[in-house]
């Protein structure tokens, strides 16, 4: 497995998305009979899919509508909603700017305007007054503050998201942040993220994690991997974490989710994550592309704010239709943007994976996806 | 052979046409010497190609043109022929319609009429009263009562055709649809697809298919692939199948060939279906591109009708001659989509091979199509 | 080495151009000093690049400028220079005609006049006259009437050429070619190809060859791909035919060059034929672009006359410089088609190759293309 | 490690940047708590950064600049600025001048003049003036009267720089470069390059180099190997020279910092360049880039203008800040050519690494970019 690059230095292979491809065996199941629910800590939700929490993805009506079909939306309590009381006005300047200069115009927002405690209650009442779960994220250094006026305000549950997420930091002015301490005392669950590879899941899971994100710079030119060199294609990195949660419940009894959280574009994405051995998946810009979304059209990745070093732009990420659709279809386009929860079930249904846990175990292929066969195919016959 | 993709997941390599190429011998054979023939169940058939149940493939008048040319097309008992009495009429206007919104077009084109057992009964004889042999499809859940009204008017080949075909199937409300006892029942012989794996193949074979489509979501670009994941490329399928095969025909003394379906483009393609194993070939696109095709210049997938979540839509196929001079020339484009026998014929010559049977064997090497190649090859000798 | 794609069928990789790289080690050589020279047969040749017999590319008067220059260029004597008396004209025609059609246009062509045994004279006589060593080529079919006119017009080399040249041909109709009594007979060496694998090489070895033409579809998206599914990359088939010689060398003393022919864009891919085991050349497209060429900027494969299976169209190959220029400079563009033997030299110079012997030992990476750094690129350093 | 490319042909695989990722582990530090100093001899150099010495990015100016940052630039001493007492007017000319014909001028500017010791004299005084580093370069054939005339100017660093460095040497006419002697008896540190492997490598430290460029046409569709075939990409040959580099040390105890040099496009490769190995990175167009280079917007190679075989052209670079802003931020873009510094704290921080030392051993990844997921990612999270 491992692969001299050159003199001494070795290095793993790793797959993305489009590296595999799953393949059917002798059995199928009728796709409405797949079960595609999972279960975090005791809560069993019925769809495994969350929304990600961009500024362009989640508002508190969203996450609302989000719950009411079964998934479940996280609210970044960093992002535009807590810093401004006009969050939807403000969305809509990022998304009426012109591309020229629109990461600048990220950066000054978030320069010129602080989280405010009174905005974080704010939003989580406005979506458990729509009846929906909230689910909240901050980054570690906010995370106290965050939780506090969270927890108060009925938040259901708290996600620790950075871009890389462990237990271990060392630093000479900030103090660690204290995982295990967090999670211990927390009255609701914590997920953290995001993380790869076995030893860091593996940590988190000790540090009492409910669930764990998955990803870190997943999409093969994505700017984490342009900016830092850092990126770890998705398929190795869950089948690596998936790795760290059946060790972890083996030896504990306690079993942590993974969330395949990164570079997921369509229905086929989906079905891979889990294959790959992920117990639910995170979206961004496919639920930025909903009717409901707060920037109709847009999205932008959590790092575009940074004053310093954007690692992201603000991308045009169309509507495909109401977040209904989106989940359950109907569809009526042919790129898997739409009725997600109805291509996972005949996916599941056509690999004869009964449930979640099956489905992480059907035949993958590894299946390059080769440019000129994309082009060629243009004319092929559309069967498939 | 297997490849740990990331923790204890593991996954085989599988090959597409493009990544595979065929290489000559030290004897080469006259192309008007080799035998392209091969048999179905006693019926020998002169010509290794078959059309597909596309829509926008195969009418009855095509399908008598294909029989006279010693090729057999199949007739889809579910698509827009059977459902319209005016079916030519409504093939234009699929063909016509804007691309904007055809999906929804096709959908609800199907969703408006159901499927009528007298235009079952008219289309094959419409294909008999021409000469042709009357070689038609149905899914499971309609081919009881297809084939009853196909048998009664004539019939000569049934079709067994879904996304994935298998023997084993589980559902709350469906009966498995029992393909042993109806390949028994059947005065006529029953193709099943599609199918890929070893397992699957060898199970249709026991229950007594007389041929197995080969092919789920093998373009690698494919709708299947984005939607569902799911995907083998064509090399490795047909492969795998073809052990299959040998080893039934070897326990059973029962040969049953096996048809590589999908993601066909060119000559070349053919021929390396066959080589990997093929004893015959169905094509869509480009026999839609024929003069004499339903909807001149267009083909959708099967999948494209599908109400909740279409896997394909219409694609410009361009019309590059009559049937005729697409199956045995004069060409007069150097692409590969025309004088489809000869090609066939020149290639087995080229490698030595004087049937189906010794072009299965042929050398092959794996030798991806480099993007980059193709482009500077748009100056390159062009000797070959 | 050997690859299972699928059940129990095997294949063997295979590398082009774009997929390997040469690297220098401890010692550079000034170009100056470096040997390019090869033989063939008695005949010491300064320049180990041949001129490919393609309409495009050669007629008498550029067959004498090659020679003057040192290197060979072959006059394909089934072609329109032999076919037409005014073939200058015929050319223009070609080069004039509009793309639509063209192939059409040039099946025609070959169709409407069949080759002159007076004119094969008269060419030869025309390269003669100037100088030039007439080295002449024919298909198989018409190699010895072909013959008989050369010889007795003075030619110096002859080339028997077609697709796939092996000494073992069935057909029911046709006499095999007797390869080996043809070389035995002939009063002047004969080269034959095409040809690709160790043990066709070497039967053509045996049968009395006096080199060999590496190459069958060694484009990877050329049109014998496309059209026949069969090409073998041209380091490999370099490399495999370079085996047979070295081993026929060894068992008899006698030492048979072989040129790789097609696929060759550039410098970078002349030094890596050679690097692979070619002692020569063989360049269409690059010497059809030079001011002599026959039909400027504009070049056509062989196969591209045929009237049944066109495998190849006319290209737009441009005008880059004289042949003087594109052999030995100075080069005004650093693309890699202009001044060919300068790049050769300098390029064995810092790898350390005194010789074309020493140059097939040269270090070589596998290292491909990678289509995005090609975009990345254009904003590279260019130090090289 | 070794294929078998054909025959008995071996070749060994080789990575370049686009083929590799970097993982997190365990531990992440803070960014601003991470050394990226290194040592050139006795000098610690702040910044792992180096500007290349191409005539379009580095002039005295930008050479004060750089040192001021805590970096080191190299200026050509065989340049436009060595050639020309109006350097500056002349960059403007070749900036100015439109694309067609470039190469020409750009070899017709060179050819006109020669290098001129006064002005070696007075580009060193005007960088020692602005109380810069003076390190100049020069090719083998010049660098003694260059490194005279430097030496007495001021000078701090000399860099012999060539398309391939090496102790052995061999040529009819030119006698062979004593780099031994050179090296010992230079009163200042001598750089010397470029070279890839490792014997060649461990040559040129025992002959005294006091670093080592690494890196010969290191781009994939760089000119080198388009026209000579030849080039290493760079995580191989920064890896091979780095195991030449530990073994020299561990031999000698003397440590010989490598700098790759070629093929950095931004911040990822950076990283990616250490973390195979190197101590430090050489940029040329990056700097290019930076409001204050030579010819603003635009570079070139330096065998640009070469008269007989240029290998690479002008590129437009575009202007993306500051040499400020491109080295220490703060970034307005997202692509990776800002901030670099900042990118490698954050990376290195990321990464669990605490200086240059620990990030030649993080975790590496092989981890191909496709080119279609490139596309995808057009509507990807960018979450990163």
């Amino acid at each position: 497995m491992d692969i001299t690059v050159g003199g001494r230095r070795v290095a793993r292979r790793a797959y993305g998305f489009d590296e595999v491809a799953l393949a059917p065996g002798p059995l199928v199941i009728d796709a409405k009979d797949v079960d595609v629910s999972w279960k975090l800590g005791d809560l069993t939700i019925q769809c495994p899919i969350l929304a990600s929490s961009l500024d362009g993805a989640v508002n508190p009506a969203l996450a609302a509508e989000m719950s009411r079909l079964g998934g479940l939306a996280v609210l970044n309590l960093d992002g535009i909603q807590t810093r401004y009381e006009n969050a939807e006005e403000i969305l809509q300047q990022i998304a009426d700017h012109p591309s020229e200069g629109v990461i600048r115009f990220i950066q000054s927002l978030y320069a010129a305007a602080p989280v405010r405690a009174d905005l974080i209650a704010l939003r989580i009442k406005q979506i458990k007054a729509n009846g929906g779960i909230a689910a909240v994220a901050a980054a570690p250094h906010t995370a106290h503050k965050a939780a506090e006026a969270a927890v108060a305000a009925g938040a259901d549950v708290f996600v620790i998201q950075s871009t890389v997420g462990t237990v271990k930091f060392e630093s000479s002015t900030i103090p660690e942040f204290p995982i295990a301490e967090f999670c211990k005392n927390s009255p609701i669950p914590v997920i953290v993220g995001n993380t790869v590879g076995y030893q860091a899941t593996y940590d988190l899971m000790e540090a009492g994690a409910a669930a764990i994100l998955v990803g870190v710079g997943p999409g093969h030119i994505c700017t984490s991997r342009k900016v830092l060199g850092i990126g770890v294609p998705q398929i190795t990195a869950t089948a690596d974490c998936a790795a760290a949660r059946d060790d972890y419940f083996e030896q504990t009894g306690r079993y942590v989710p993974i969330i395949t959280d990164g570079g997921i574009r369509n229905g086929g994405d989906i079905s891979k994550a889990i294959a790959a051995g992920a117990d639910a998946v995170m979206l961004g810009s496919t639920i930025a592309a909903a009717k409901e979304a707060p920037a109709p059209g847009y999205s932008w990745g959590m790092a575009t704010s940074s004053a310093d070093l954007p690692r992201g732009t603000r991308i045009q990420v169309g509507i495909s239709g109401t977040l209904e659709e989106i989940l359950y279809g109907p569809a009526h386009r042919d790129d898997g943007t739409m009725n997600l929860v109805g291509a996972l079930r005949l996916s599941m249904g056509s690999l004869g994976a009964h449930n979640i846990k099956e489905m992480q175990h059907v035949q993958m292929f590894v299946a390059p996806s080769l440019p000129t066969e994309g082009k060629s195919l243009q004319r092929s016959q559309g069967v498939g």
